[in-house]
């Protein structure tokens, strides 16, 4: 007989993720801070002629989060912003929103920013640039799009060193998903060797925190065949 | 003396937006189910010489709501996701999410649908590219990009036209943030009368009932100078 408590613990969440995709490592991370566990799944959006992922999500992203709430039935939440929420909503043992509307605005702003803005301007033309395009198969990275992410990345750690030497975490004296989404967009990033942290003390300071936590330590055991991180991916002492 | 009380009142909450901006729209008729007087500024993100809007919301994007909390204090509080989970949770008297988690989960995914999904598919190619070029003096519109806008248009009414032959609202059987996602949407993109309405009998039911709604009256009033809406456009029974 399998162990049915435990069996029935993992199956009842699974996660449709990517593990180079930084919305997804925002969900990974906020599940462990929760202490809730899931099976991960990997699942890539441009790759569903099985219609897995179509079923669940019409819009064909991921992460997607299937879960079966405490109060009863069974829930797919998209898109990660929703996921946010929900696991606040559902599981609020461990609130990781502020406890003002003042506060939970400014962390809602910046996970935003991070999980919205700076994915667009930075990860788009850099992670995806190399990393989805060598999955798919599509040849050489666009060298102008590698250029201009770069330049965007600088110019958003030049507003995270400015917001961390006031804030001891991003959206002010706690620790909340604000720095989670910061940590997954950068963790990835810092996989492909691309974050110039010597020239950003606060940020790295404050990524250092953030790598000596628990919840953190499953993202910083991924690897990718044929593209293996930097010496320093997974060192807490940077 | 000017009547203190109600300048007060409303003085103490600004909202920074544009009449056919969708998320604009949005907030402006959450606002009113809510009760919410508020001061309307009309603010253009391109033209920010004075940096005002820098100052409140680095990001240069509106809509951008200046409060002071029932608990004290001011927030500015942008994006739209935002500003929705805010006023939901600072003024809870009418509340626009349903009441289980899975359900604020349905309601979430469909309100991110039309704020991000259907806003750069349809509204970016065929609302901005007529309006904002027109306001920014850029030319004529690109005709490509208003074909691909009206295709992704016919899209998303079939997925909506789906959805609400099921459901009374569109998350559920109860009116919600969703329903104003929505209805911001397709009220600025009636207004240039690019809503084919009579092939969507189920969304142009569920629009009929919209439009009745007290909260909607403001933006019915919406006019720009030199485009005039169609006849129909503030007319409940169209």
């Amino acid at each position: 007989m399998p162990p049915r408590g435990r069996c029935y613990v993992e199956d009842m969440r699974t996660l449709f993720h990517m593990p180079l995709d930084p919305a997804s490592r925002l969900v990974r991370i906020m599940l462990a801070e929760k202490g809730l566990p899931a099976q991960l799944v990997e699942k890539r959006p441009w790759d569903d002629e099985d219609g897995v992922l179509a079923a669940v999500n019409p819009a064909l992203t991921i992460p997607v989060l299937m879960d079966e709430p405490p109060t009863g039935g069974d829930v797919a939440v998209c898109p990660v912003s929703a996921i946010v929420e929900y696991l606040e909503d559902a599981y609020p043992n461990e609130q990781l929103l502020p406890s003002t509307s003042a506060a939970r605005a400014e962390t809602r702003r910046l996970t935003h920013w991070f999980m919205d803005k700076f994915d667009a301007e930075v990860s788009d033309n850099t992670l995806r640039e190399r990393i989805n395009r060598r999955l798919m198969r599509r040849g050489q990275p666009d060298y102008e799009r590698l250029k201009i992410g770069a330049d965007c990345l600088v110019w958003h750690l030049d507003y995270a060193e400015y917001l961390l030497d006031q804030r001891h975490w991003f959206a002010g004296e706690r620790y909340t998903v604000a720095d989670i989404a910061a940590a997954a967009q950068l963790s990835c990033l810092d996989y492909i060797d691309l974050v110039p942290w010597e020239k950003f003390p606060a940020v790295k300071g404050w990524y250092a925190r953030m790598k000596s936590r628990p919840s953190l330590r499953p993202i910083m055991r991924d690897r990718m065949d044929g593209v293996p991180p930097p010496p320093h991916y997974d060192n807490p002492d940077f």
